[in-house]
């Protein structure tokens, strides 16, 4: 059964709410609970479409376990233009990324360790689940308030907190499919297919995937200090789809078949109903995914494929001088960089000033 | 002879100038004076690499006429970002497009050619050229000051206003090479050989190609009104090279032999130096040259080829919208248009408004 | 009786409608249909403060002739934020000002008059009337569409073309109170008792109250070509408040009662209830409404009080550059004007361009 | 002697560089080295007059030590406008604040210890500002390059890193004076005469006054550990004057007054030259600094007034709901907080979102 709710996520000057759709799949059976939401940065649209061909995926072979769906889920991300493109990364207000709002305070990791040290792994599930949806719900009713994008953040978080596995949709700017990996999952997501892959530790500095999965994971550091090997129990990735400001709803169909492989290895179907093609995939750790930041202000030709191995030393761009054209040595300079990499994403845009992120690249890579 | 100078177009609050570059090439001999300038919209660069490409012609092929070239015109423009992109085609105070605020005051047309009615042609362009000088240096002697967009323009246009020809490059959002082409000079444009062509007339609204020609066409119709036939002495072409924000210098030679082709035939050098291929040319009138905007908010794929004819009823583009995925009549709709078009550029982002220009294309097209 | 509804006005890329509020107020009897709206520039909120006051009075005195109040008439506009403050003064993408998009197509009026010469004023009032929405209703047909600002202004204009009296709620950037009064309305727009008034022609350049009272006293002055000398049957008034971004609810109570008093002149009550206090009230003609562009970038006291006369060579302001503080001489400006002024409004932002605009005074005035 | 120099502190699309003015003022003898900036956050400009009044005084009295200061201290920052702000707080492109990018890693703090655990005083500051300094040489010669608001903090931190004494000068939107001060500078905090104070502990997390002295109060309090009292040889403040988009020149004098007075107390003159006006002075610890959210969106009366004690309950804002006018319960809401402080300061704008910043207060309040 697929039902569909809104939840409010704001309300703006004119007292309009800021609502965002909510997809609810009920589950045939036992499967593991699913949240998945996109476009949370307003300009990378391209997950909505994958949303659209999940749930036509969705249609066709019911899930066993519930699947929650936010499609568009940042209404203010979304509608907030400023010129041609949607300047939908960070609150035009503050500057603070949309997806560095979410909630985990950690200091309730050790008392419950120590509470838990010994219970069951269901009853340790269900309980550290109630006290994360505890800290949620204690943050939300704070008599001070909370910023915009927390209550975009909480509210979102609300869903994804009682999930089993979270995938959060995203974009590159100009940029290939990959996909952020948290280490103890490394095994899991090849099932994702996704040619490059960032491998990150438990870390928490805001964004969903970390949301989700660094609580589940720190209570494993814990225990593990206290002599108990405790699974950790939610898995959660980011998964940047390609370039941002780009729908193909058609081509998306092989990202949500993509996403299906990893899911029904996960047990969210009895059978498995896709078989995507194998790929090819790199991956490197957090440390060795370089941005590379442009020496000078200039104008850009970006030189350098993405996802193809670059040499070092070979050209990644060419940076123009056009106000210094007739001095034949000034007016260009070729970049390279100075290791072998693989580039994953570039800049959106030919003009840059010193310090703009040029390119993202994967380095020291080996097979995922 | 080849110099390069820099003129002040403004100053920032930190009392930084803002100045452009100039480039002149000292002509040969005895042929037309030539403008040319990039980049007036900040995010729209190919004209730079398109003057670079040029540069090296004329350095191969030295002209007859002077030659001043202007990169990167708009400072302000190009260095004004918001978010990842270039937020450069309006000034971010006022909402002023930059390329809306050059001068021309029609009101001097009758008082001269009642005054040089039975002139000699060179005697006449002397004189009108020098008023119109005039009536730039009384606005910029204004005791009430100037916009900074007025500031930016009129400069410029000190420079334009000296010329024979002048040629502003342009690019649309994503965009075919088009061409906006004064209907006097129809029969010339084709040397251009731009595939797609807009013809327009002699109103002048504070575009760079209308306050170069406009004030030449009106007198000549006020001649006529009188008269007496006198040819149109200046010519003045917007060139819209492709997309803005890509950049892409060797693909610019063919631009810069485009516009050599057109310059040969009016003169510039002495033999023809450069063939382009033949292309098809297709054209239809400004009343003609038609934008569709959406018919509501959503997310869009841009379905219609750039350049290629589109019939009635086919479709445009898909708009869709996320936020109503699980009715399956509701989630998306196909756009079409009442009436067989080209297409020539749309817009850049995914994210759209109700109202949002999609597509602009050309309607009732022939031949140039 | 009092009711409200909304007004769809345009649709946001998630799919989420704008709407306005709509406040109907049924006239008791016979008396002018009048038609108010505030806030469509963003920032602009004190006119929301008066229509709640103006709201209060009708409560206290049921008017005779039906009102119409929209507050918030620009959800876009008001929504619309870069950094702390609105950015609402023109439509982010294409950078219009939201007043500029109203509509009014001129070449009806002469096959009208010819029509109506000889007709009963009602007959014509109620005629032209028609004609205007039609007009209103062809454009809003358009197969190809409207832009984002176009949605907006005609669903605004629909209401307001019902209207006998259209008032415009606007403020400045930092502003003394004023009013732009149609010449032929000069002798009633004493009524409002506002210090500061700008008389303006019967142009239309696209803003509310020329497209409110330009089509009516075009179609006098096409009668008065034909020998017959019609009224002009529409009053229309841009009142601006005050400054931007600033509420006074309490304070909006006295302009509420100064429009009132103009109401009641204008038989909207059978007697007269409010009793402004009598000001002194200047005014000039547009062409004498001076703006004053900074001659160099820098940063700003702004020195001369609104709405007090400044001689001519008295500081308007000082312009610092402290970049260059440590020679004495080049540190600052003091920058006066040629004439004699009373100063209406100043820029809200202490850093400025070269040619931003500093100031905008009367000069020649007289009183209204 | 006073000298002036530019450096360079970025680099724009254009070519154009970025530079800041550097006033040098070379001590008469053995005084602390001082280094102040103003305007690093582009509204915030009355920092420039102060530094202004300072140089004045400076000049009539020669100080001990040498002192630099650096006005318009951001370039992109303040020539960044949107609309007729400055939208100067955060990098237009990335969003992150101006005064989040200083560098300091901690992990040098041990093994220095452990080596200097017995040296001179002298030595350990001379060792420990060289190693500072070598931090940011490393830092700044990056292959992968630096992003833009790194370059503009390091170019600063380089000039900040030699001094004794910093001071960031800072103002709030709509804002009361007041200063952020270090515990461990408490009593001398004293001298600036500012009536409202937070008192802030050793972290770091970007900030200018935390990049000057977190270093030194971290060595201070690794000494402790190894048992070695070391006082902290670095004093550093972020004075917040006013609020925003202001310039007083005049009113400046007052606070630059205040400055020397802490600076005389300092050692920067051999005699006292300066008597400020004795001042109430309260503060509170930074977690009893508080925000207050808006509970949702509407338009703004500010009610409360700033550095003036507000008893719990009491009105802090009345929010207006203009698009319910008629509703008469929900036009409008009180705003007040569950305990008495303190009002610092308001957001700029009459118009906010769901949880817009509405007021900063102090709580807890005690004499500084």
């Amino acid at each position: 059964m697929i039902t569909t709710t809104t939840v409010k996520v704001g309300e703006q000057p004119t007292g309009d709410p800021m609502e965002v759709p909510v997809i609810h799949i009920q589950g045939q059976g036992n499967g593991p609970r699913v949240y998945i939401q996109a476009n949370i940065h307003g300009a990378e649209v391209q997950g909505n479409a994958v949303i659209y061909q999940l749930l036509n995926l969705f249609r066709q072979y019911p899930p066993q376990g519930d699947v929650v769906m936010v499609p568009q889920a940042n209404p203010l991300g979304i509608n907030q233009k400023s010129g041609e493109f949607t300047l939908g990364r960070f609150d035009p207000v503050t500057g603070i990324n949309w997806n560095r709002q979410y909630h985990f305070d950690h200091s309730m990791l050790e008392p419950f360790t120590q509470d838990y040290l010994d219970a069951e792994e269901s009853e340790i599930r269900d309980a550290f689940r109630t006290r994360l949806k505890q800290q949620l719900e204690a943050r939300m009713a704070s008599p001070w308030g909370l910023t915009c994008g927390q209550h975009l953040a909480l509210n979102l978080q609300k869903m994804a907190v009682e999930a089993d596995i979270v995938l959060d949709l995203h974009t590159g700017p100009i940029s290939a499919q990959h996909l952020y990996v948290p280490e103890y999952a490394r095994k899991r997501a090849r099932h994702f297919h996704i040619p490059l892959n960032i491998l990150i530790p438990s870390d928490f500095s805001g964004a969903m995937d970390e949301a989700s999965f660094s609580p589940w994971w720190q209570l494993s550091q814990h225990f593990a200090l206290h002599g108990r090997e405790l699974p950790v129990m939610v898995d959660a990735f980011t998964i940047e789809l390609g370039s941002q400001e780009h729908l193909d709803v058609a081509g998306a169909r092989q990202d949500a078949e993509s996403i299906c492989n990893y899911l029904q290895h996960q047990g969210l179907w009895l059978e498995h109903y896709v078989q995507p093609e194998p790929s090819a995939m790199q991956a490197c750790y957090l440390k060795d995914y370089k941005a590379f930041f442009s020496p000078a202000g200039g104008q850009v030709e970006y030189l350098a494929k993405l996802n193809q191995q670059l040499p070092a030393g070979e050209p990644l761009a060419t940076l123009w001088h056009f106000n210094a054209l007739v001095g034949e040595s000034s007016h260009s300079r070729t970049i390279t960089l100075p290791c072998d990499c693989i580039p994953v994403l570039h800049f959106a845009s030919a003009s840059v000033q010193q310090g703009t992120e040029l390119y993202k690249v994967l380095t020291n890579t080996f097979r995922l």
